[in-house]
């Protein structure tokens, strides 16, 4: 009497970033680069607890609408279409959902069959292939390490074929930082507008930037309007990652399905964090501070860092620092767990985010200033022990 | 140019529950017996809102464990243990989710293939069948109403097949209030103890009982343990819908793979409604308060009711009236919308559990007990005017 469970679910392996952080938790005095979780978390909640406290003495606390609760939906589309020109109609457009996870779970549930093609740009947020993964696609991915971090049309047009269904783009890119330019943005539209394709356009860094660059986005297209799926939240523009809010914007055709599916995994979002998230954006100052910081953040680690190794990309936004590691002559795990060991410094090897070793290790700087001084101290020093 | 999504997904519908919920919302002074969600959510706030603040002064209120804060994983140990004699370890045996819906998708994602029958006793809660189907599973139904609302060896037999990849109870069961009784769960046990199938027990409502009534669990049984999925929550028990906040105890070697897929839908439950749900515990009063409440309700409304319907189901638990309206001459779901637009009462056909209408209609009686007065006394004057 054999019990079987499904395939595809049988191959899925947890989070290597998630593994990471399990194993830094086990060391004294260690710094941890491992998460992508602002470290003002507590900040925002005590920004915010007095308005929430009353949004909950005088509101229902019971389930949301599938949709969310109307208030925080109407403060989202208007705050897309301020900021971004993105008119999305908060009745028929918009989800609340649990975090971003969930409707990158959901979409690929709603648009994926079995073998269907999703490209990727690679590296990418582990996320993204697992669900694809989970529900039998297959994730084809376009190698940015191999095409000098740049999108070119000849590379990606070679990998659309007839049986892809998605195109996922990340900008600002974790783990890299990158930007995605109006140029490339411009190849992914021509590779793809004749064509059945569908967008997802993961935005949850898009407040990050530096430099004062201004982060485009796909749905600038008007042409794709009826394809594309925006993925958004609080958890890194508020630091509110363990609120689980985030929401996805898309076509009134393909987000009812979406709402479905939503409603099948959680019913709803989580009221009280709604109401956080509400809150949240009457303080955008929160997500000021934290481009801030972060910028100050990137501009010491990459100065500091960038003399020791083969490679690090320049982040244009999000707040990871991307390094090639392989003039160590370490693969980039054994790079990271040497580094763990010895000088207690947590950081993620590159095959969180990639098939193949690449050499890269990804480096999270969302922390405190001294904090992040401290570890690249730590880790010039393992550096000159090699 | 087509684009196509997944024929599953396509095929979903979104529940009626949620929908005659929405219709309700558009009257003015209308009683409201849809959902099902205790009245008394503020008062849960209330009570825990001090500890959870100091809580939430005193952590990390980042992501937390993919598993969930390891506080709350040996807090649900204990109380199993001491509550239910479920013994699981805190470490590899409990995932928190969010709220009871995401385990039962979590589940049937991890053990269904496409073309897997699931076993379910019919009416049952909407998200059951919706989620096997949203997998691609066939749901077989033992249909209780046919049955004098009973579990049959000779019936239940003759369901499984060599298709058979799980059957589920839920005990009490929404929407009937039925407790599975020892010798029914007798009659599972043997007919599924020698076949390689899954056993998902939802026992969202099992403090939920009258009449100072015991109820049992497939978990009595060891030879079930290493294939049983046991599905709990705070949203009934504790009165916290909004906050989403469930969990699954389940064998080791299955438990990991539903906690990697859980990682893929959510990445982890609200770090915040764990916190609560923690202080949540602290509080037996609330559950003990919310069973007293509606022992009263189901009371009155049995007795109300009884006399002018074909048949209502005496529930042993939860909080809900299953009634057979047939004896009017009207489909449940005109009965339902009648009584709607005539009265202004809310309640919801048997639609929503069967797959066909059975005449039966779900009346949600987990309100305060003036409200649950007023809208029987509506319920009696509209039979008066048919």
């Amino acid at each position: 009497m054999e019990l079987k469970i499904n395939r595809y679910a049988s191959m899925l392996k947890p989070s290597l970033i998630r593994e990471m952080k399990v194993l830094a938790d086990k060391y004294n005095d260690v710094i941890d680069f491992t998460l992508g979780e602002p470290h003002i978390s507590r900040h925002t909640y005590e920004v915010i607890q007095e308005g929430l406290h009353h949004k909950m003495m005088e509101s229902s606390l019971g389930y949301s609408h599938q949709y969310g609760i109307i208030e925080l939906r109407m403060a989202i589309s208007e705050y897309c279409k301020h900021n971004y020109g993105q008119i999305y109609d908060p009745y028929s457009e918009i989800i609340i959902t649990t975090g971003v996870s969930e409707p990158i779970s959901a979409v690929f549930k709603t648009i994926l069959e079995e073998d269907d093609e999703v490209i990727i740009f690679s590296p990418s947020f582990t996320l993204y292939n697992t669900n694809v993964q989970m529900y039998g696609g297959k994730v084809v991915l376009y190698d940015m390490v191999e095409n000098d971090m740049q999108v070119k049309e000849e590379v990606l047009s070679r990998l659309i074929t007839a049986k892809t269904k998605a195109i996922l783009v990340n900008s600002p890119c974790n783990p890299t930082g990158k930007i995605f330019s109006e140029e490339e943005n411009e190849v992914i539209y021509n590779c793809i507008k004749d064509k059945p394709i569908f967008v997802i356009s993961d935005e949850i860094y898009r407040e990050i930037v530096f430099e004062q660059k201004k982060c485009c986005s796909l749905s600038k297209y008007p042409r794709l309007r009826d394809r594309l799926f925006i993925l958004n939240g609080f958890s890194k523009s508020y630091a509110m990652t363990g609120w689980r809010i985030g929401y996805v914007l898309g076509p009134k055709e393909f987000i009812n399905t979406v709402a479905v599916v939503h409603q099948n995994f959680v019913a709803s979002a989580s009221t009280i964090s709604q109401y956080a998230a509400l809150e949240a954006l009457n303080h955008p100052e929160l997500t000021k501070n934290i481009q801030q910081l972060y910028e100050k953040n990137r501009n010491y680690v990459y100065q500091q860092l960038k003399p020791y190794f083969k490679h690090v990309v320049l982040p244009e936004g999000a707040f990871y620092l991307y390094i090639d590691v392989s003039n160590y002559g370490l693969t980039s795990y054994e790079f990271a767990m040497n580094l763990l060991k010895s000088k207690q410094v947590a950081i993620v090897p590159s095959m969180a985010f990639e098939p193949n070793d690449s050499g890269y290790v990804r480096l999270s700087y969302c922390c405190d200033f001294e904090t992040l001084r401290a570890g690249v101290l730590r880790i010039q020093n393992f550096i000159k022990s090699l």
